[in-house]
């Protein structure tokens, strides 16, 4: 499945795009940037620049199939890009990685209009790589479905429901924010088990959900399954996402139709579309079922997604609190997992949602649920770490968590690494508590 | 609250807009339409005729802010017309409302250009009113949730949450269509009890849902609340919603998460929008609390919402079988119900809805939930009609129904009348069930 643009003797000319680095030439990750206050458009991360497809474009540099998925790319959203399929993302990236190569016959020509080409990336505002149709958050992490179900059902933490289908529900596409701005505490409905009544105000139990999202392209017409063989002609590509949580008006809120305000106050992404290409050497088999566990129904199953289904890329969660900040401690490594832990790949995640005839649109994008590992330093939320709050813990400089305070940040990081591959990243998906609203 | 566009005395000038349509003069929704095959834009039910806003201003018929909302209508959606808000929405009814009237001074320079405003609805193709950003589907018709729930638990029906919450979830947007395209039965998983496994294939319980819609605009900033007070600022208009629901897969999927593809295979809804304005004579009273229900929370409570924040409309569900249709036996009526069994109010589900600062956007569309009323004749659905299937309802003809059959019509219908108002509809909303797919 590998290709040239995943050599690893492959390097940049572009300063600073060598291998430390999250966006080293194998990577070529897509947005929406802003340079300096100016107007928006489709990007390329490279080290620590964005490459300008719009000016790239107006310079003539791309041809054919690669031309025109530039233009699609242009912006101000990557919606019409990501609506063009596989094989035109896949000619856009060959062209890129040819343009980037230090020692490719693309570098003259594009090296000599680096100054308009390339934006250093720290005075860019990066937003939403696409206009959110729908946003679709899944629950295939199998040990957090367990850690969450054993706090309220010890005996039978699992639904019935939950090795047959990726259980999933729909979310709030309009409050999708790309990493960096605070995220302000929700007011809500909650009611502790002990008071008669619930009362409105801030939340007391905010908590982070370490996941990933699949941007969706070119999506199916009403009616039209996808079939699993094919659902990864419909997978753009990934990011994180923290699925920010207010347990507690969650705990009142849910029953019988599901979460609600309890998380759609805010979700934070990364703002880069990590592409499937960019991620195929690091594609790995299926989670192996257990002895008893179920197979598949036919809609949901497929030999080649069984094989290379999955993903192996490292998961972090970073929290830095203001004392901390104040006190200049670095940030603090909450847990670590790894997305390898998914119960259900990707594919069946896309066969399944269309499984029934809803349409899947070119910019939606699919939450894998919370990533928890099998230990309990692989824990990705709060929820898990604490057993419920009921244990909290404690933060370089002696301040404990059981939830999270305002002026918290929390960072959640990915990192792929393989033999024989050059490691890549997806940027960091940041954001800081602020105090809820009077 | 009402004004001259109210005046039952007012007649149209158009043929055939007389007191016998669900739109004279006193109407005047707003919707998005091809007439002719012709590229979309907004327009203004009339009778059996479509107003062109298009046209209307490239004639200069507006001023002012009357023509900043008309230009904002002119197409191909009515996202930007809706994030006006209600005073523009306001004037371009006042203006429509003089150039119709046959006894105003606007009609002799309207009606000579009668040839370009008007097409004959039947001619024309309806559209979504708005790009619909998200849709929220509540649980507002305490009859509903109080049937639904005596099945699952006889002894406590409703969730302690109820009564102090507009309970209500994420829907999904990509799979709202006008009244009119066939709804295809969903394939999905369903277990039946007896069964030890769930198998995939068509549903065998396909059912309706009786709602109204509520068209949102302008909307409000993530993390900025709606106070309640100001709730009504953000409410357009409203639709007929049918919310289809296949509840084998409903039954199978929903826990812990809720509905998901259950729901999100088709959801129908009525193309007008019958906006705000045009309901004020059909607004009454919220519906009253029993003894020892809660008094809402103070972010809930207004009490010019409880005085009026109701609407008075006569609901009605129609089934065609394909049967029936053969023998040219007109449509049967299933049920009827009326808009005041919502137990919680569209300005509390808009607050409740933003108040943990969740943005809600121009174009949004909230669903209230399915309006039952106390009588098992005002059951607004199939399982609610038939007792979870348990008791077939009979047709005329003599075919029995436990849930849907392809080839059924089912046909929702509003209709609000009240003393000294010319009454007003609001079209139908209509959906022709169609085999699943293989």
């Amino acid at each position: 499945m590998t290709d040239a643009t995943h050599d690893p003797a492959r390097r940049s000319w572009v300063p600073g795009a060598d291998r430390h680095t999250d966006f080293p030439i194998q990577n070529l990750p897509f947005g929406i940037f802003s340079p300096n206050g100016s107007d928006r458009r489709g990007g390329v991360a490279i080290g620590d620049w964005i490459f300008d497809l719009r000016e790239a474009c107006a310079a003539g540099l791309f041809n054919g199939v690669a031309d025109d998925a530039a233009l699609a790319a242009a912006g101000p959203t990557l919606n019409a890009f990501v609506a063009l399929g596989t094989a035109h993302r896949r000619a856009l990236r060959h062209a890129l990685s040819f343009l980037l190569d230090s020692k490719g016959e693309g570098r003259a020509c594009t090296e000599k209009l680096a100054e308009k080409l390339l934006h250093k990336a720290e005075s860019c505002t990066l937003h939403l790589p696409c206009a959110i149709g729908d946003y679709t958050d899944f629950y295939a992490g199998i040990h957090h479905a367990t850690n969450v179900g054993t706090l309220l059902r010890p005996d039978s933490p699992l639904m019935p429901n939950y090795k047959y289908l990726p259980v999933g529900y729909h979310g709030r596409a309009s409050s999708v924010r790309v990493s960096g701005p605070a995220v302000r505490r929700p007011n809500g409905q909650r009611k502790r088990p002990e008071e008669a009544e619930p009362s409105f105000g801030p939340s007391r139990s905010l908590d982070y959900e370490l996941e990933l999202g699949f941007w969706i392209g070119p999506g199916n017409a009403l009616g039209q399954p996808i079939p699993i063989a094919r659902a990864t002609d419909h997978l753009v590509g990934l990011c994180l996402l923290n699925d920010w949580s207010a347990r507690d008006v969650q705990g009142w809120e849910y029953q019988p139709l599901g979460p609600f305000l309890a998380k759609s106050f805010h979700t934070t992404i990364s703002p880069w579309i990590v592409t499937a290409e960019a991620l195929e050497p690091f594609r790995t088999s299926a989670m192996a079922r257990a002895a008893g566990d179920p197979a598949p129904l036919p809609h949901l199953a497929d030999p080649a997604d069984q094989d290379e289904g999955g993903f192996d890329i490292a998961l972090d969660v970073l929290i830095q609190s203001a004392a901390m900040r104040a006190a200049n401690r670095a940030p603090h490594r909450l847990a670590t997992s790894n997305a390898r832990h998914l119960y259900w790949t990707a594919s069946q995640m896309i066969a399944h949602h269309a499984s029934a005839g809803c349409n899947l649109t070119a910019g939606d994008l699919l939450g894998s649920g919370t990533i928890s590992g099998p230990t309990h330093e692989e824990c990705g939320s709060l929820l898990e770490l604490t057993r419920g709050g009921r244990e909290p813990v404690t933060l370089p400089g002696g301040e404990t968590r059981r939830f999270l305070e305002d002026g918290d940040e929390i960072t959640l990081t990915a990192r792929c690494t393989r033999d024989g591959a050059v490691p890549i990243g997806f940027g960091p998906c940041r954001g800081l508590i602020s105090a809820a609203p009077p």
